[in-house]
């Protein structure tokens, strides 16, 4: 006997990201049905199509679930003090983390599991499929590893992020500080991260601190990313392609050397606009590095200092009218794009063989993710093909 | 027998708008309780207060519902692509109006009603629990008494916008439509009208104009509101101080003069930044109109073409990132400002004799508006005395 099968019927609009399924932009099918079985997509085609359980779509639209490449959702404490101030007019600095590092390194393991839970559902409930995880707020080996051992329950995206700041113990030490993230550090934190990432950021790490972390991690066999141009000017985005990063994020601020680079490489530029919401920064110019063909993604970078918020929607709605992305980049930026900057090729896309994460959207266009800011259209979440979210009453059809 | 009563109980930051009855700012009680008798507020005082029933609010902050004093819900038709079109770089310009009034026209009073319930209902859960309502897409008699008849369904504050753009049939007779307005239009609107506004703008109506619109619905009974200084500088802000407006809305340019204008006058300046989100406009400087004295509300301006959203969590984020406003003047705004907007004393603040509209929110404190953009933060809401909105999933506490 076959396993189960579940057609997703009568899709008006279902986005696919693959052009080998649909049309571009976006690999559209209109009409469309999607057949899962057990955890993954079997078969996408003509709305009709036959399965042991049917899901209506209502003729409304369908598109992947998102990839959010850059969150760090395992911390404690609250810092919406700190952002008030800033909203009255203090700037933001790497310094604040430490507020964080404080109340995470102080919380019990059971406490930060209960509180990244409640992030994970809530992002989930945001439309949020796949999500990287980063440590950062721990700052030791006890702590850092306790953290990620948090992420691991959510995915199997962690990211060892020691070089976040370098903590108070260590102040004025950072070079005896980065000898122990290279060392005692990523030795404990190896068996429950993927991936190595830092902070490259006047008040955080200079070039040569972060490529002796991500070269001792890229050593231990994790892959690389790096914080790179969020506050100014800086080397990060062209040392994160020297590196062979698979993502530079932030890339608030690029010279037209940055975008050279980066638009020759493997690097994918991950643009986080709610963070320059959140410290009223300028947004990326996403239009110059598209055009000149850098590989672009959107993440929300959850995080309690600089940008909390799990919306992706938010994030889009910032990418069109402030970034000048166009809709349908904007899009491909939040799902595809996510998976590019992650490695992954079984997310982000609807084909057979894919995951089966989807967004039955209580709107007939995507386009509505921006044409209506603010308003919650995703009525339904399929993630690795189970029914996670549903809502009763979306918005107005 | 008196009637039953319910205690609102265990609320960690109470929002009132009264410094009668709470701290500056904002009339703050903290551990509080609000206790309800049918529709109304009848006590607010420390936690423990007795009742007959009693509700939770597990020491999260709670907020006067939201007052939106400018919406134009009663609308047919779909104008996603000439958003689209205007973010890839079109400006946006008043004739766009037109679509909605001719797929407004073609549709039946059912559908309108059916449209409008589902908008009404999703700003609801957008904490929404006042809303005036325009007409201004029929653009004759017999369309704008069926639009003010629909809005009549939802709030008594419905407004008579006839003169919101001149309909294709009036073409080049703009003066034989504003004539068409004050009288046969005018006097079928009255019995479904409690205001009068008119669009004072290149392409829509000019001062004199909207001086004779406004002039006629005063006479007639009708209060007065003015769309305002949206697409550039002009007449609109001062004629509406000298007309005795309770609103002028939009107000994103405004001169020295204007505000000089406005500060000495009950007029209130009512922003809607979601409006120059969607047509990429620049934010109104709403620091330096509230720093003159001006008086503020904030308001949606839900409508199809130039602002089609419900959130005002949204709007709070813009008024605080982009407009340079404090939360708390934010969230004022968006209250007590809304009802000021309608010359209301019974909505927009929590104190005996006021009506129980309540948001019970999944957060600490109101600062998670902007704290944490995008994510849906309101958990319960109360309009007059009854639960109509109850998310079982609020974010992270």
């Amino acid at each position: 006997m076959s396993p189960a099968t579940t057609v997703i019927d009568n899709i008006g609009l279902l986005v696919t990201n693959d052009l080998a399924v649909g049309e571009a932009p976006l690999g559209i099918v209109r009409d469309a049905s999607v057949v899962l079985e057990g955890s993954h997509i079997v078969a996408v085609g003509p709305a009709g199509a036959i399965a042991d359980t049917r899901i209506d779509a209502g003729g409304m639209c369908v598109i992947p679930g998102f990839v959010d490449s850059h969150t760090h959702l395992v911390f404690a404490g609250d810092r919406s003090d700190e952002f008030a101030a800033r909203m009255a007019g203090q700037p933001y600095q790497a310094g604040g983390i430490q507020t964080s590092v404080a109340a995470t390194r102080s919380a019990t393991t059971n406490e930060l599991t209960r509180l990244a839970t409640a992030r994970r559902d809530e992002a989930r409930r945001a439309g949020i499929t796949t999500v990287e995880i980063k440590s950062g707020y721990g700052l030791d080996a006890a702590n850092e590893v306790r953290c990620l051992q948090v992420a691991e329950h959510f995915t199997a995206d962690t990211t060892f992020l020691g070089a976040h700041v370098v903590p108070r113990e260590f102040e004025g030490r950072t070079d005896d500080y980065v000898h122990y993230v290279c060392n005692e550090m990523l030795l404990a934190a190896l068996a429950h991260s993927r991936w190595i990432d830092a902070f490259c950021e006047v008040g955080a790490f200079d070039a040569d601190q972060c490529r002796a972390v991500l070269t001792a991690g890229r050593a231990a066999g994790l892959g690389c990313r790096l914080h790179a141009n969020q506050l100014g000017h800086g080397p990060g985005a062209q040392l994160a392609v020297e590196l062979g990063c698979a993502s530079a994020d932030h890339c608030t601020y690029l010279t037209d050397a940055d975008i050279t680079a980066l638009a020759a490489s493997d690097t994918v530029a991950t643009f986080l606009p709610a963070t320059d919401f959140s410290t009223r920064q300028p947004y990326p110019d996403a239009r110059r590095a598209i055009d000149a063909g850098v590989k672009v993604a959107l993440a929300t970078n959850c995080n309690p200092g600089s940008s909390y918020t799990t919306s992706m929607s938010f994030c889009l709605a910032l990418a069109v009218r402030d970034m000048h992305m166009t809709v349908e980049e904007a899009l491909t930026a939040a799902t595809l794009g996510g998976a590019r900057a992650l490695r992954r090729g079984d997310v982000g896309h609807v084909a057979p063989g894919a995951r089966a994460d989807l967004l039955m959207l209580a709107a007939p266009s995507y386009s509505h993710f921006v044409y209506r800011p603010g308003v919650p259209i995703i009525d339904q979440v399929i993630e690795a093909g189970r029914l996670v979210v549903r809502s009763d009453h979306g918005p107005t059809k």
